[in-house]
């Protein structure tokens, strides 16, 4: 409308010049002042990604001339790190900053929105989410919950954890004690691991004693802050049910619909422009991390063929048993997965192999 | 200070709820009805690249309740392609969407705004742009043209175009009449490739007539229109000299000293939002093109490591020379290349290792 306003003007014939002309009175309620409040699922020790929600408010506030503003709650402060859904859901907030995988439990579906078991890396789940029907198919999911979803950050592939003892095979994997996120807990609890819940706080002391043998988290710049590496030093890759993960932007329906339409779109571009920064952080701070944690003792490994194999090979008989349970999963399920494998052939081709020379080179002249 | 005010009044105890207030009066100066120009290096055939620009003119429009307008002119329509920097430099138009690397003959180091010779990956670029030095060091560069830019779109890792017969050798370089991008051609000029200036419409017949022996372009969603695949069917990869090509947006720098600051915001986040878009349309469309192209006779082949091992090297003596000439150059170059070196191992972690995982279930599973 906007666009076609704009073309009949310029049709016309007034002048398109760099100079600004007096403007319409503005109705007030067109830009009205709110103050709405945000809780986040994380602590602002995880700076790198509680700051999607804080940046995601200094954007909106930038974008609006200060008029509408958010303020960011941390994990815990006004609502537990868990029931940022519940609490958005309900009202108690009207927006929140959240990884769905959180709400496993609720419901797998809404796991799409963040991460599955062997899944999509970054750029194909910003592709799926902008420009295939990721964006539609996970609004319908979150409509169940009276919320609006945003795209509001990326971690990048995550690490796979952190490991008291080495595990090469399938067998190692039994009755392994593994602090993990829910839906990689699903998997590999058919695979014989007992997966454990430990709260952020209580894995460093959890590890030390032995009451759990591997714990995962992020990635090298959050991990590091926790020093896992000091109690757990094999530090192993790919976190396979995190080839990326999208962490979202809540928004109560009622109080986004009672928005002017140009405080959606602020909405829009603000939560984007956070999600970029958030994932700009990321690749910029894990190297970094990573050089430290391995220069302290960090031993970097490779998940064997045989255990990622047999992960695999679980994941797909979970992700049929979930398909035939419930018709939604099914249908987002089938979207994701066409897509993923329409797409993912393309990035073995220039891609795959940029980075492959590159990597190398980088290697060699180091070494 | 947006936020400190808001904070303020927080603590003052004005209650944060999701009602509107009713707003103190606008003053018209604070959001100005504005009909700007932007001119595309672009032609509107090119849609995935011309959409950055008009993407971005969409998004902005929304943010600002339509109120600041660009009107988006193709290619040739009021400045040619070549000459979009030339033209928001000297005011003809206040904007303007192009790739840096079309002026290299001006000065080489703008190149380090769109894409180099084995440079980085489109990942690494956002990230040396929003958390390096990456968009300080560009401003710099772009100063000296009165221009301000913004990052405004993304084609992935590009193909290394289409060759009527194949090229194992370094050999096979010499005398090659092969239509490139500047910086490229300058690497590839002293292995004794003869590069060669098309414009976009003649390079299907130059190839049929055998007046040049190889082209490249953008990638297989561009490519697949000109028909490239029908005259030289060899269709190479890695494109080693656009990694990531990085579009941007130009905005002359009196229009943009002149804006509110909100505007301001506003085309950060509106070029953004065009950026995510861009990137995801094109990890969308090549590879379903892709299918296509092969499916129609294109020989997808990999550069050999003998081209480009000697590629390499030639570009590291280039970048030396470059280096010894200005002092610039040397500046963006070593911050560039060591940003690159810094995070190019983490990304041969998990990144790499989870996808290469990946794309192998996807081939097993399609063979």
């Amino acid at each position: 409308m906007q666009r076609r306003s704009f073309l009949k003007k310029a049709s016309l014939g007034i002048a398109a010049t760099g100079g600004a002309s007096l403007a319409a009175p503005v109705f007030a309620q067109d830009t009205p002042t709110l103050n709405w409040r945000l809780a986040s699922s994380f602590p602002t020790s995880a700076d790198a990604i509680y700051n999607g929600g804080a940046n995601f408010a200094k954007f909106l506030s930038e974008a609006t001339g200060g008029k509408f503003n958010v303020r960011v709650h941390h994990a815990g402060e006004i609502v537990p790190a868990l029931q940022v859904l519940d609490a958005v859901q309900n009202g108690t907030v009207e927006c929140g900053h959240s990884a769905s995988y959180y709400y496993y439990g609720k419901d797998p579906v809404i796991c799409f929105d963040s991460a599955v078991p062997f899944g999509m890396n970054t750029r194909q789940m910003m592709a799926w989410m902008h420009e295939g029907d990721g964006m539609a198919l996970t609004r319908e999911i979150y409509d169940k919950y009276n919320i609006v979803n945003f795209p509001c950050g990326y971690t990048g592939t995550q690490m796979g954890g952190w490991f008291r003892k080495e595990i090469n095979t399938a067998d190692d994997l039994k009755g392994l004690k593994f602090r993990c996120s829910a839906f990689a807990g699903a998997v590999l609890s058919r695979l014989g691991v007992v997966p454990q819940q430990v709260a952020g706080g209580d894995i460093y002391p959890s590890l030390e004693k032995g009451t759990i043998d591997a714990a995962e988290w992020i990635g090298p710049y959050d991990d590091e802050k926790l020093g896992f590496h000091k109690v757990a030093p094999n530090y192993y890759f790919p976190g396979w049910w995190e080839g990326a993960l999208q962490v979202s932007l809540y928004i109560n329906k009622d109080s986004y619909n009672a928005l002017p339409k140009t405080y959606q779109h602020a909405i829009n571009q603000a939560s984007n422009m956070a999600a970029t920064q958030m994932l700009a952080t990321y690749d910029h701070r894990n190297p970094q991390a990573l050089r430290r944690l391995i220069s302290e003792g960090a031993q970097l490994k490779r998940f064997s063929k045989e255990i990622l194999d047999v992960c695999y090979a679980e994941s797909q008989k979970l992700y049929a048993e979930l398909s035939a349970k419930d018709a939604l999963f099914k249908k987002v399920y089938d979207n994701y997965t066409a897509f993923r494998e329409e797409v993912t052939p393309w990035f073995g081709v220039g891609e795959f192999n940029f980075d492959s020379y590159m990597i190398n080179q980088v290697r060699q002249k180091k070494s």
